[in-house]
């Protein structure tokens, strides 16, 4: 890195937000901690990230001017969700260091890319086939069997933009369903459990990962969090490489998050990458409360160009996800031991919305360094 | 309570918050994780607390108009600071809730109202005598020896308004330079060690309190806080019951600190109180990362007429103020395992300028209830 590209914030110095959501407004907590101010720029204007700052634009992306003058108040910029277009990337890049660099959004906004990104590290993914016709969703049906998940490349999140393909389904009308040129088919994977890392990699390179998360999903979305995962210590450490070494690759600076599997195989127990997120990430927000040091924090600290916090972790830790109508059920959570509220000001709980999440931390026993 | 003061606030409530100092931002960056909004009021445009707050007023605390708007754009109200003036406490009480209630004011804005009130409870303090002449003033020491402390009854904080009077000292020069009619003076207690207990009263009267801390101050001003204080359980037992005793009798709701002397005595250990502290205090802020739940926090979940949480201590605490120009000492503290980093966001880090504190834990052995 260049020096001119070098970023060393001070207290005092502001961190601009893109995106107003509750990973922006938990962003913009860890920043306060550490006397770093955070300005938001988001279309919404019930953001949860305006809650918390001093100054926050609402405006469109499009809206250049407002871009623009945003760059101009902070001294680095970050993001809080991934499908950031590469206009406004280019605009704020003109202006201000962003990061992580834009330039990883390439291959992380394209489920191809990003698994050919991963397959040429020599990690593992599920089998996967470039799909752009009837035509070719058929031949790659033929080769990978089903069942099989047909997703589009770009924009796709929390079950969005992906269809499954079991036997008997009508190929074609899935392809027309998808309403795509760009899309690829993955081979099923007979998971034995979901897991994820959580790694930031900080300006100096240096790499701190946490304990390996272990997630159940319900309907697409994250239900619960689970850490440490209930795995060996060598899958638990190959889970780590696996984000340390994508961390490296990438040229990463902040937090990020590496959705995996674990599945069996003849050589007994295989750990395949299914997706990045160059953000922080709902697996990781166990960290608030079971860690010595948050994702949001080390993500604050890489952007900021100081050094990570050592991660460790206290006790075993529950992470439960407060999902639309479930949020009025956490007064019952307010007195419960070790367990530690987080509601995200949202004002109207829509079905399969995010508005909180509960953390419990039993056991505590001897830190665990990681 | 009567059912019209009874306070209780749902997500996406507004607290007013009388005070911008680092208490009033850590207040608020409490309220935020349990999606309470704040709103700040303060004279000071360099307020910490305004960094993380949507909408501030910055105003004197003469402005009535600004007081009104204030209070009527807030569900509830309380303070970060004692002194408040009685005619700001009336203007605000005629429009909101105000919690703690600004009567408790009356006893902690002064020193001999204080010490008669804890007495009348039956709990010892420092001997002392009120002053209000240079005359009473001599028979004051005759009475209670030298050395000696003497206080303006009213106002002083972190050593300012008091002097000691040693063997020799002219009084009637002593009561002249301190300029005022209404003074106490304290007899010298040898103590052992000073500690004190954050406890918090919630909206049902429940009192929950934290392990008793430990504390060293430098200059009159706190530098280092442990906590669980070196103390049998005996005299851990009696200082919390203390602090529980005083929270009741004024009819509490919120976070309060009571300092206390530890002294030796004819029957073994005495423990005394030195002074009541109606709000969240330095002495606590350990329990930002040594405890599952913050001072802070307690004091919102009171003031809201939430239950309070159950407050489990993580092993050994100890906090260390950055003081002045300390502050510029933090980078090294940033890879110190088990080591917090909390930076006020001041600007101007002048001499006995509380400007950030770190907070280390230790040992995280079982956790300990309550």
């Amino acid at each position: 890195m260049s020096a001119a590209e070098r970023v060393t914030l001070k207290p005092g110095d502001t961190i601009g937000i893109l995106g107003g959501g509750q990973l922006g407004r938990m962003l913009a907590l860890a920043a306060a901690r550490l006397g770093l101010k955070c300005q938001v720029f988001s279309p919404d204007p019930d953001s949860p990230a305006f809650d918390v700052v001093q100054y926050a634009t609402c405006a469109e992306y499009a809206d250049v001017e407002a871009l623009e003058r945003f760059a101009t108040d902070v001294d680095v910029i970050t993001y809080e969700f991934e499908n950031i277009p590469s206009s406004v990337a280019t605009i704020l890049e003109a202006r201000r260091p962003v990061r992580p660099n834009c330039r990883i959004l390439e291959t992380t906004q394209d489920r191809l890319i990003e698994k050919d990104f991963v397959t040429s590290l020599g990690i593992p993914t599920a089998p996967y086939r470039a799909v752009s016709s009837a035509t070719e969703l058929h031949d790659a049906v033929a080769d990978l069997g089903r069942p099989a998940v047909l997703k589009t490349r770009r924009f796709g999140y929390d079950g969005k933009g992906q269809a499954m393909i079991r036997p008997g389904d009508d190929l074609v009308a899935i392809w027309d369903n998808l309403d795509t040129r760009a899309a690829i088919l993955e081979g099923f994977v007979p998971f034995e459990r979901e897991i994820s890392v959580i790694a930031t990699r900080g300006a100096d390179g240096q790499v701190v990962s946490f304990d390996v998360t272990e997630n159940d999903h319900r309907n697409h979305i994250l239900k619960v969090s689970r850490a440490p995962a209930a795995i060996a210590d060598d899958v638990a450490a190959r889970a780590r490489a696996i984000a340390e070494t994508i961390a490296n690759a990438l040229g990463y600076v902040g937090t990020l998050a590496v959705e995996m599997f674990v599945a069996p195989s003849d050589d007994g127990l295989q750990v395949l990458v299914n997706e990045i997120a160059p953000r922080v990430h709902n697996s990781g927000h166990w960290t608030l409360d079971g860690a010595s040091v948050s994702q949001f924090e080390q993500h604050i600290r890489a952007i900021a160009g100081w050094p990570l916090a050592p991660a460790v972790r206290h006790g075993s830790v529950t992470m439960t996800n407060l999902i639309g109508d479930e949020v009025h059920d956490f007064p019952r959570w307010l007195t419960v031991p070790g367990a530690t509220v987080h509601l995200y000001g949202k004002r109207e709980a829509r079905p399969g919305r995010k508005m909180g999440h509960v953390t419990v931390v039993t056991g505590g026993s001897e830190p665990t360094p990681s």
